[in-house]
């Protein structure tokens, strides 16, 4: 998708242009390490769409998306932490690199400079953009929250898994989009209807992120096929397998969750879950969301340009598996 | 000083009102755990005094006074985690009860309740609170950063510490007053007035801090009398009497560091740091910061009640010793 090339290369310049404080070095290099580590640039990206899509240059929105990509980046940093990643694309994370006490600091103050840059727009716009801002920010902490109690629980409902991914990853796509918007000119009604096309499109991608995991192939996924198993992790997978299995069948789920070999641990399981019926039918649900982003899309006024935003959609869920 | 506890009786109501969600109960039980630990609520009371200087009812001044308390909060939760602290006011810290993920993590949704308080303003006010309490958001962690720096430096200048001192603490005391001015209605000026009286009354409070922690009481001190001299700590008493010492002094000063016996190290580091002038310097300096808070309150309008704050301030530096 040729269009992305061009947001993403406007997104990488606008970040290197950032200006952050040299001092304390300790507090600063951190972040200007983390921020260059590439990425998608997706959410950041979807402001700058909103923006367009509503008439108005992607420049306007630059400060809406700096502050998006600046949440994101903070919860990453946080998130490593929690999860003692070693990486993140492929390079050491910051509590890796650095420790974790600065790991933390930088995180904080890199949520501040979000804030900050939403503070760019005048008094009546930045209030409008803050409420919808600090809402999503305290929904993807409780997100979290969340899937750490995932860890610990033996049951989880899909249900509660998917307010977890909605918390945890589709409201910070359809604050980005909602916000965009908002700078671009959109009234509450169409800036709300892409507030609900990014909730949608999040989860959508989260669940086909889930079944990748599992049916991708290994170059296309770019990472271990089956990680999700192997770790016992809970995803709408097995929450669907589980789900649909009868108490021999539960008990099968069981002893699968405790072969060691993990090639034989991951080829049986994909098997299973297939024949319980959770591919098809996590397949079915992601086409749902999709089809509900869409329809929101299609509610939004007709005299606005929403191809990018489509093709968008469509490169983001034909990942192919 | 009487007045006092009834701004204090008003926070602690007013912060136990305060609903925070009940789920996830590993984001918020955190939260509330915390926040009733108590302490002197120092910093939201200067909001509500601020305002009611400029002759308007303290309650006008809640949210902005509770922002800065949540900041607060925050603020310790995540600097207890660094410093590995297992007690906060005589009771488990956040990460010692919980574990230190979620003690990032709660740490994390307070500062963004923090800033959703000052969102409870109209967006004229709002942008311009929010202007200054975000520029103090990020000198906290600044100072913050300055401060875990210093562990690792032999050779602090007392200007850099200075500049700690007042990032890490004293401008979120002048943050506090501005700000709850501001709201009380009075002008750029004034309200400036109020922020240097906070940042110099923070400072002299400070370095009053470095010296009851060698020459206070036990009882007056309410901790460990020295604790700052057995741990090597830099203070601007060490400081000062590293500067002062000449080359034979400088050696001894550091003989001391290495004496084993606590009792016997704080005594000769206090004899030694009188004998070199440190105390004489440090009190000599925290007089002149104080004069400095008062002459900055004596410029404001001389219609304006000041009496409360004056009272503050000789309430906070008579600390006996």
């Amino acid at each position: 998708m040729k269009v992305l090339a061009t947001y993403s290369a406007y997104l990488e310049n606008a970040l290197q242009q950032q200006q952050l404080p040299t001092q304390p070095t300790n507090l600063y290099d951190p972040l200007r390490y983390f921020l260059q580590l590439g990425g998608k640039r997706l959410r950041p990206m979807l402001s700058l769409m909103a923006c367009k899509l509503a008439g108005n240059p992607m420049e306007n929105a630059l400060n809406a998306a700096l502050a998006v990509e600046y949440f994101h980046n903070f919860s990453l940093i946080h998130d490593d932490i929690m999860d003692a990643a070693p990486l993140r694309r492929g390079q050491a994370t910051v509590h890796e690199k650095w420790n974790p006490n600065i790991a933390i600091l930088s995180g904080d103050v890199l949520l501040v400079k979000a804030y900050e840059q939403l503070a760019a727009y005048p008094p009546e716009t930045f209030h409008a953009l803050f409420t919808i801002f600090n809402q999503t920010a305290i929904e993807v902490c409780e997100g979290q929250q969340m899937d750490m109690d995932f860890e610990q629980l033996t049951d989880v409902t899909e249900e509660t898994y998917m307010e977890m991914i909605r918390l945890k990853t589709s409201v910070l796509l359809g604050c980005a989009l909602q916000i965009g918007g908002l700078v671009g000119g959109l009234n509450q009604k169409d800036a709300q209807l892409l507030y609900a096309f990014g909730e949608q499109l999040g989860l959508a991608f989260q669940i086909q992120d889930d079944i990748l995991d599992l049916y991708g192939e290994s170059a296309q996924v770019g990472k271990q096929v089956g990680g999700d198993v192997i770790a016992n992790k809970k995803t709408l997978l097995s929450i669907s397998a589980k789900k649909a299995a009868n108490t021999q069948q539960q008990e099968a789920l069981l002893a699968l969750e405790k072969i060691e070999n993990p090639n034989e641990k991951v080829e049986k399981t994909k098997q299973f879950y297939s024949d319980l019926g959770a591919r098809t039918y996590c397949e079915k649900k992601m086409e749902m969301h999709h089809q509900n982003a869409l329809s929101a899309l299609e509610k939004i006024d007709a005299n606005y340009s929403k191809h990018e935003l489509l093709e968008l959609a469509e490169f983001l869920l034909t990942r192919a598996y």
